[in-house]
């Protein structure tokens, strides 16, 4: 994909292609298991009947470790969420049990069943409940059958081990086509050398207005509770939160990090260089899980990556990136590979804010080429044929250029719109 | 449909059905050449070569009309907009000429071009330039071909006639699979009959932030210049603000009246029940346009209706109303006939704004009968196959009840997402 600024530092040009990469910040393998300290397993528990399917996830820490989370804006909150917010007031967590086919979510029993998933596992692990975060996901609305998990929950536990964290990243899966797993290495200041991984799920109901779905982020960085937030939330700005399938807010998003400080460094306890460090790995690992989450939305056959810069601010380029990986129209002219680039226009222009488009100008960008559709708000003659063949490609840049000779930008990610994404949904619960 | 109340009024209970009908304002033929002193025709002026559909309208009044417009709140707006708006500023117009197939949006020539059009229509009418609204509706970003329509706005002005509605209505189209046509005759305080009249077109980029694409009305009731303005103001507020296909707000959206005066009454000039009479005639007219025109969404099967009551406030009734008919998944499971509830109140709970969903109830209602899904925010038992009955029908009402004991309410209308919608946008431009 094209170059550009990444949302963590004006001078960072990153080149973007299957994986988002850093300079010094690793790829590795084992996702969540990749820090020090952390074992994983997944297992079919029968939460769907008949399905053969891995259903049941638990991320375990062999000490306990400082913890934060984002959780889901919407009002209809899944019962596992209220949950793991009281667990998580004391800033610590030590296990996440999660499972798929059920979200928990607006059943009158919600919250006894969270607990009792809790209790199992805090059981099973010899820690306590209160120590657990618990994610369901899912439909909506019907029964989750507890007994079937809680039965399941001793051999899940038994069989949590190094090399885990691909069951885990399986079992939390729902429509998700693909495994979305991610870890980085990185050193500190002082040649410690530390990791961060993470997996997470998502494929429809995906338009975080904070977290998406489920992501499960694990380090061995040793930082201190507030720093943990910080970074938390400030990267999720700039990852999840630009990314969009379908709009749909879920009711059970939630992104948690677990740190167990294994590493063995001096605690992080302000915003210096070790910080940016961590910061820059907690990026990567995010940065890309929610571009897997975009490639994966429900039907997509492209992901989809609006580039804008020069823009008058940065919540402006952050709007007008959304809203153009976000219109339906532009979705299904990608799939088209039309260069339809009125579209892209006509987005820009209801984002909401006050900014003016007399000087904006599009680019299409993929591994086939770049090619200018739009210059000071108008059509430029261009190839029809060059532009299809840019567009053909399964990874396509849009970028747009206010020209307002200013530093803010803003990266986005969607995906396109087709007839699958309608297939997928109109048969869900069916 | 279901009863419901409607935006014009408390005590005012609708039946909702093919047609949105009001006690004392009869539905009558011949859409905007009702109202006395109006004609209209369309014919093909090859705006799109080798296309033998109509594609251009003129509508003219006998006499020089009160008029107004609302335009779209894109930042991208057709040059045909800033053309009207021009000419408008003086409060008259005396007749709309518009095309369909190009919206001459984002050319460099676009204010020339709608300005020849002006001429071209002024110059064969015997009238000013500065009196018509102009408009265009179609691709983005492509030369129009202004030729063409110089060379065919001769017979087409030679061809009004007093049953011309039509046709015209007909020429506007678009992607649109029917005529969007209505008007209404009532009685003034003092006796005087008179009519509102209008077409409209619109089907895909609908999601009007102000009026909908393509919607020309008008009315022989004598009314002062300010009251026309509130009048179209507040109904659009309640009508058109209330549909949408796609949420992607358009570049062009126009809604226009003209009012002759030739009904002969007293000018209406104060908020007196005069003033009441017309706006329940307007409203009953853009009721009706705005319904038809979520109906005949790009791709849509069903009509989808979101009555919202007993909301903590209006506006919060409007946004929930709205984010349920725009969820992309509750509108996939509206095309399956899948009583997915949850994916409702999902959509209820990612509505901004201040409001608990913990009373809320969720009834599903057609002509095949009326079911209770969700109570006190969470499932209740309910026959799978008598809510999949009532899904099949092709006009859905979801009533959303927050049991706050208030009169705040809201209705908006909506279609489902089928691969019709895909297939139509990925393939249009080419």
């Amino acid at each position: 994909m094209y170059e550009h600024h990444a949302g963590i530092g004006r001078n960072h040009r990153l080149v973007v292609g299957n994986m988002l990469t850093l300079d010094g910040y690793k790829p590795i393998e084992n996702g969540v298991c990749a820090p020090k300290g952390f074992l994983a397993a997944g297992i079919n528990a029968g939460v769907k009947k008949g399905s053969k399917k891995r259903d049941l996830a638990v991320i375990y820490s062999t000490v306990r470790c400082t913890a934060a989370a984002l959780y889901t804006q919407n009002k209809v909150k899944g019962a596992p969420i209220l949950v793991t917010q009281e667990h998580l007031k004391d800033g610590y967590a030590q296990a996440v049990i999660a499972n798929s086919g059920n979200a928990n979510t607006c059943n009158s029993d919600g919250l006894e069943v969270a607990h009792r998933m809790c209790n199992a596992t805090a059981k099973e692990l010899g820690i306590s409940p209160n120590d657990i975060i618990v994610a369901s996901t899912g439909v909506i609305g019907q029964p989750l059958n507890i007994e079937a998990i809680e039965a399941a929950i001793p051999s899940l536990c038994k069989s949590i081990h190094p090399k885990g964290s691909d069951e885990a990243a399986d079992a939390i899966m729902t429509t998700d086509t693909r495994k979305k797993e991610h870890a980085v290495e990185f050193s500190l200041t002082d040649g410690t050398v530390c990791r961060v991984g993470g997996i997470s799920k998502g494929s429809g109901m995906i338009h975080p207005n904070m977290a998406t779905l489920l992501a499960f982020i694990t380090t061995d960085v040793n930082i201190s509770l507030e720093m943990l937030k910080q970074a938390l939330h400030d990267i999720n700005e700039v990852t999840y939160n630009m990314v969009s399938v379908d709009r749909d807010t879920s009711t059970n998003d939630t992104l948690a990090i677990m740190a167990s400080g294994l590493a063995g460094n001096k605690e992080i306890t302000v915003q210096n260089e070790d910080y940016d460090r961590f910061y820059k790995a907690l990026y990567a690992v995010l940065a890309n899980l929610a571009m897997e989450t975009a490639r994966d939305g429900e039907g997509a056959t492209k992901l989809i990556q609006c580039v804008v810069t020069n823009a008058v601010s940065e919540s402006i380029a952050k709007a007008v990136a959304k809203s153009v990986i976000c219109s339906p129209l532009v979705k299904s002219a990608m799939f088209a590979a039309d260069a339809n680039w009125g579209r892209i226009l006509c987005a820009i222009g209801y984002t909401e804010g006050d900014f003016s488009v007399s000087n904006v100008s599009v680019d299409l960008a993929s591994k086939a080429g770049i090619i200018r559709v739009c210059e000071k708000g108008t059509g430029v003659l261009f190839s029809e044929e060059k532009a299809h063949q840019i567009l053909l490609e399964d990874e396509i840049s849009i970028l747009i250029d206010f020209h307002e000779n200013t530093e803010y930008g803003a990266v986005a990610w969607g995906c396109d719109l087709t007839y699958d994404y309608v297939k997928i949904n109109a048969e869900y619960r069916t």
